[in-house]
C-alpha cells in the first residue's frame, strides 16, 4: 500500500524524526520524508529508512513524486489533513486518494514489546512524580492555589527537562474537579478538600496517563487510590462506587471483547449505584505515542481488544458543583488478561 | 455572513473562551458555541456573545443548527478543519459551503487598541525574561548543555506559571544554530561560544517573540542587539549585516507596501553581502493570538501591509556546520513607520 503522512508522531513511527513541516511517502520500494531548509539537516542525520527531501513546497513536492513514480493510487488519513492540505496534495492530479481513517494509530494500535519497555518506563516516571508531587502538597499545598499547584506539577512531571508533559496537567480542588478538563483556578486548597490530579510524562516519545483523586487534610495527601482518606461518608462512597467500576473493568477486560463491552462492564457498576447521568465520558482510550491513541474504550466502539493493546480504564463521577471523582490508569492486554502498567 | 470556526484563538477571538473541542457557529443574528460535557460547564461561565450548546456529537449539532435555520451558505477556512471534519460537517446536507481561507486570521490581521496593549506587556514581559535568562547564564551557564539551558529558559519564560510559552524556546550554540529550529543537544556552553535563543511568552494569551545571538565568554552574555561582543572577526561581520537587513527593513517599513517588498528590502542587504544563499526563510510573520498570524512577509506574499498590523523582522544567515545567526523583534506598523514593541 502506497501512502501519504502528515501528523508528527505517525512520521516518527515510521522513520524515527519529525518536525512541525514534513510530509512522509510511502511508495512500494522507496519512502520520502519531504520537509524545508529548517528541519533538512537534521532530519538527514536522524531520519531512518527513508530519503530526505529539500522542498519549500511540501505538497507540489510530493506531487512531483508521485507523478515521477508513476503512482496510481494512494492512501491518506482524512483526519491527518486538513481540507487545505488535501487541496494543494490532490490539484491537478489524476491520481486516486484512497481514504483511510486512522491509517497510522491503526498501524500503531498493538504495541511490540519495545514500545511496551518503553511505555511501562513512562508509566514508572509518571508515578514517581506523582509521589514526588504529592511530597511537596503534604509539605507545602496548604492554601497554594489551583493555578499554583498546576505550575508545580509541570516542574515536577517535567523532572529537570528530562520528561516532557503529555498533556497540560488538571489539577482540580472539589467543585472544580466536576469539570472533567478543568482549567486551573485561584481557587486554594485548603484541609479537608478533594483534589483531583490528571497528568502524565512523555519519555522517549511515549506518553503516560494517571488520574488519582484524595482528600487533602492535616497529615498531607497521598495518591494511592485504596487510600483516598475522605472522611465525608457521602463522598467516600461515591469514591467506593468509581473504584469498583475500574476494579471490574481492569478485572473483566479480555482479548476477543469489544470495546464497548468493556465500557458497558464499568458504566453497569456506576448505574446500578445511581450515577448513570454523572458519568460523562469514555471508559478509557489507548496511549502511545499520542496521548489518545486507539482503542477508544467508549459505549460506540465496535472494536475488538487485542492482545498488545494499551490503554487507560478511567471511569469517573461528575456532580456539578459539587465535586468530581476520576481514577485511572493504563492497562496492557495480555493473552490472559488485563495488567496494570 | 454565516460561518463556522473550529480552531481555538479563533474561538477565543469570537467569544473569549475556547476550549479543544468546540465548534463556534455564527449566524446572522445568532452565535452558538457547541461543546461537550467536558466543557460545558465552563463555557457557560466564561463564553461572550453565543449561546453554549452542549452536544456529543459537534458536527450532528452544527448540521441541527444549520438545517433549523434554513442556512443556505456558510463560510469556512480550508485550513481550519480536516477533511475528516468537513466530510462530517457537511454529510447528507444541500448547504453551500464557501471556502474563505485564514477566515478568523484575517479578521485578526489589524491589531485593536487593546489588542496592542496586551501585546506590547506580551513583549515587556519577553525581554524580562531574556535578561533573567541572561544573567543565569553569565552566572551558572559555563559547562551547561543546550539542553539544560532549554529547560531553565522554559522555566524562567514561564515565571512560575504566570507566563505560558508561545513556542518551545530555541537555544543553540554556534554550528546548532546553523539549524533555523534546532532541538537541544548534549552539546555543552563555553567561552566563546555564539549562542542563539529564540523564544516568546503567552500573556492573557497573546504572544511574544524575539531572537538574539551573541557571543557568550568569560563576562557571560547580554542579549543586547547592539552588544554582540563578538571577537572572531568574520562572525562580527556576518552579524552586522544580518542587523543592517533587519535595522534597514525597520526603518523602511511603511504602509501602503506589498509584504514581498519589505521581504526585499532586508534579503537585498543579505544578498549584497553575499549571502543570499544562506539566510533560508522568510523576513518575518504576523504575531498575536497565534505565534504565526498573518502577514506572511516573504518573499511571496502580495498582501499591503496596513496601520494596525503586527509582525516580526527576522533577517538571518546559516552557515552549516558552522554558526547561525539571527535578530528578530516585533513591530507595530503606524501610519507613518514601523515602531518596534
Amino acid at each position: 500500500m502506497n501512502y501519504i503522512l502528515k501528523n508528527e508522531n505517525a512520521l516518527f513511527y515510521e522513520c524515527g524524526y519529525s518536525c512541525d513541516n514534513a510530509l512522509f511517502l510511502k511508495l512500494e520500494n522507496e519512502a520520502f520524508f519531504i520537509t524545508d531548509a529548517r528541519y533538512v539537516f537534521e532530519a538527514k542525520e536522524f531520519v531512518k529508512n527513508a530519503q530526505v527531501v529539500l522542498a519549500q513546497d511540501l505538497f507540489a513536492k510530493a506531487r512531483e513524486l508521485l507523478t515521477n513514480n508513476a503512482i496510481k493510487k494512494i492512501s491518506f488519513d482524512l483526519k491527518d489533513f486538513t481540507c487545505f492540505d488535501f487541496k494543494e496534495l490532490s490539484k491537478d492530479s489524476t491520481i486516486e486518494f484512497e481514504e483511510k481513517l486512522d491509517l497510522s494509530k491503526n498501524k500503531r494500535i498493538i504495541k511490540t514489546a519495545q514500545e511496551l519497555e518503553i511505555l511501562q518506563k513512562s508509566v514508572n516516571f509518571g508515578k514517581e512524580c506523582f509521589d514526588e508531587f504529592a511530597k511537596f502538597i503534604s509539605k507545602e499545598g496548604h492554601g497554594k492555589s489551583e493555578k499554583e499547584l498546576w505550575f508545580k506539577a509541570c516542574e515536577i512531571f517535567q523532572k529537570k527537562g528530562k520528561l516532557g508533559l503529555s498533556f497540560s496537567p488538571i489539577v482540580a480542588i472539589n467543585e472544580n474537579a466536576a469539570k472533567a478538563h478543568a482549567l486551573p483556578s485561584e481557587k486554594k486548597l485548603e484541609f479537608g478538600d478533594l483534589l483531583l490530579v490528571d497528568a502524565g510524562v512523555v519519555y522517549q516519545r511515549y506518553c503516560s496517563d494517571r488520574t488519582r483523586t484524595a482528600c487533602f487534610d492535616e497529615n498531607g495527601i497521598i495518591f494511592d487510590k485504596d487510600k483516598p482518606n475522605f472522611k465525608d461518608k457521602e463522598i467516600a462512597q461515591i469514591y467506593e462506587v468509581v473504584k469498583q467500576a475500574q476494579l471490574k473493568a481492569i478485572e473483566k477486560a479480555r482479548v476477543g471483547m469489544k470495546a464497548s463491552e468493556l465500557d458497558f462492564i464499568a458504566r453497569e457498576v456506576i448505574k446500578n449505584a445511581g450515577f448513570e447521568k454523572e458519568f460523562i465520558h469514555s471508559l478509557g482510550h489507548g496511549v502511545g505515542l499520542d496521548i489518545h491513541e486507539l482503542p477508544n474504550i467508549s459505549p460506540r466502539s465496535n472494536l475488538e481488544l487485542k492482545e498488545g493493546m494499551v490503554f487507560t480504564i478511567e471511569p469517573g463521577i461528575y456532580i456539578q458543583d459539587k465535586l468530581g471523582i476520576r481514577i485511572e490508569d493504563m492497562v496492557y492486554l495480555t493473552k490472559e488478561k488485563a495488567v496494570v502498567l
